[in-house]
């Protein structure tokens, strides 16, 4: 072992408590202020190109168990991918416009699917299992919403086209925003 | 009877079903588009000075039953009730500022409570249960926020001040906006 690098095993070491709280802090509710500024939370794009995600109010990050808020930005032509989840979801879009594609969970497969076009001071909510995709269409504009689920953490299933039947869509749990505060719930010992 | 007012009483009678009609439709989702410009929905004080409410994506109005999500704006001076509630809330504060008094309900009644400064751009949540006001103390600023419930319709409990013991808090529901919505539950008959 070299100098230097047996000095940076070392530092490493001595860093990783360190580090560690760190990281429980980021997902720990303790010592978090009540009113918090949004503009100082965690944002991320969780390697999805175009996308910005801020939980506002969170299961895993805020203690939440029933409802969770996101701040979500898609700039022009960014998406989601296309998905359906066994929770209620209501959007408000704050700023830009897009389109939503939606289809039902009825049949087989989500098939091709109607368009709402969405835009700035809308709502509108996703039925319970519907497979969607939310699209900022506006080639000129970020798309800016607020979303709203129940029954935190989301459990989400993706589909890779409209044609893919339902029981193939793939789970994705914990969804990307929970993967790194999301903790394997510990069995009882007997 | 006079002339006239035999005529506005037959007059009357001949409105009454699409009077019934407006009402019903306001109170059903049917024919409701999905995606829905928040400045056409009904907005109203429900009686209290200052508020503006609009229930943007709600249980009574829109179906939902899980969530809930609101659009309130408080003129300078005005305030939600000393209240609390069994269910999860989160406000989005979009405009203004003001303060958020706080009290745990661990004890007989409230106390003094606490007090946060709330502000354009912040966010924060309601522990289940703990008694809380919201109140528009800048007197220069409307206070506007979106607020988001768990478990609607809301059932609230109110106080008169925060000494007042949560046993004598009085429960008032259906609450102001669910009021005209609102249908009690048919029993099923044997």
């Amino acid at each position: 072992m070299t100098g230097p690098c047996f000095i940076s095993f070392f530092l490493l070491l001595n860093l990783l408590p360190f580090l560690q709280t760190l990281e429980a802090s980021h997902c720990s509710i303790k010592g978090l202020p009540l009113v918090r500024n949004i503009a100082d939370l965690p944002q991320d794009n969780y390697g999805r190109g175009g996308l910005s995600h801020i939980t506002v109010a969170g299961s895993l990050l805020h203690g939440l168990k029933e409802v969770e808020v996101w701040l979500q930005t898609f700039a022009p032509g960014s998406r989601t991918p296309i998905h359906r989840h066994s929770c209620e979801e209501v959007f408000v879009v704050l700023k830009g416009s897009g389109t939503l594609y939606l289809a039902s969970s009825s049949n087989k497969y989500p098939g091709k699917p109607e368009e709402h076009f969405i835009f700035s001071n809308s709502t509108f909510h996703i039925p319970v299992n519907d497979v969607h995709q939310v699209w900022n269409t506006n080639e000129h504009e970020d798309l800016q919403m607020l979303v709203i689920i129940s029954r935190p953490p989301i459990k989400v299933f993706i589909y890779e086209d409209w044609l893919m039947p339902h029981t193939a869509a793939k789970l994705k749990f914990p969804y990307y925003w929970d993967e790194q505060c999301f903790q394997v719930p510990q069995k009882d010992e007997l």
